[in-house]
């Protein structure tokens, strides 16, 4: 008897007032607006030490390399969703396994969940998680919320025909440094 | 001597989780993902009772009339924008002035503010709020997120070209029914 445990999926990212995750110019530069706060270096990295693989779209790693951050999770098993194998070579050697694969994200939440890996980063972007939402296999949507407004750029969620979603309310607080953090968890059935 | 003092103008709605203030229908059903919680009913008045004018665009507009609505605001002096003169008509007789205009917004919030109107809700959509943002008359974005992901539609800001402005963040609590309340106020200078 095998028993297939599913992962959770945690859609983690810092997001513009109207709900942005990245600008016009696909860049990031605005989470700048986040002034300085007590424990704004640990927080983010108390919650990485909590995961155990990540999934990320093309668009958010094109935008680490083109900033000369290459893959900074690379200790982390991670899977690329992405048509373009060139991608792979340029992020270069990691330490844990480094996957890329394309087409639909169900086989990828299955081999995840198959290699054990219980918790699990979506680290962008809102196409992929679009696509994961339309799957429902967001579990947990956390976010920052920068006290900036862009009036471009890709939202939260990006997909022509989602089914809306609905979750619950698990968290709404000032972080500090004038960003709010929300945090919600899939309602389900 | 005249002394010209300018409106304080409030972006309030209703927002999805991915920043959204419509679907990609252009429905607001989903703002009922927000169960019933106390003083739900007397929030939005306390707000409407603060309030001396209206803003409010052509699409919001057109929904409100699709749904059989009318303009349910007509007590307050209300300046539309937008390009099509039938609309007035659809709206029919109100208590109060009921204003069409077309084109920039800046003379538009010199006449309201003319008029003595102090305190102004910019009552939608994306792209009116947009264009106060670039002309940086924004002074206030009062937001109830609702656990709700919509995947499509319009933000709280649209426009192409839109300088980030920054906020300062004001409230961040838990309203109840699993919504958000989130306010900021503009950080000038």
């Amino acid at each position: 008897v095998v028993l297939r445990v599913s992962s959770h999926v945690i859609w983690y990212t810092a997001l513009s007032m109207d709900g942005r995750i990245a600008d016009g110019q696909d860049s990031l530069d605005w989470i700048e607006a986040i002034g300085p706060y007590e424990g704004s270096g640990t927080e983010f990295h108390a919650f990485l030490a909590t995961i155990d693989a990540a999934v990320v779209g093309a668009s958010t790693l094109r935008w680490l390399l083109r900033g000369g951050h290459g893959w900074p999770h690379g200790d982390l098993p991670t899977w690329l969703v992405s048509h373009d194998p060139g991608l792979v070579d340029r992020v270069g050697p990691t330490e844990a396994p480094f996957t890329r694969v394309e087409g639909n994200l169900e086989p990828v939440f299955e081999a995840i969940a198959a290699a054990g890996h219980r918790r699990v980063w979506l680290c962008g972007g809102g196409d992929v998680a679009g696509q994961a939402l339309a799957l429902d296999r967001i579990d947990e949507v956390v976010v920052t919320i920068a006290p900036v407004a862009l009036g471009k750029g890709p939202s939260l969620f990006e997909g022509l025909a989602l089914p809306h979603r609905t979750f619950q309310l698990a968290e709404c607080r000032p972080l500090g440094g004038g960003a709010a953090r929300l945090r919600w968890e899939r309602a389900r059935g």
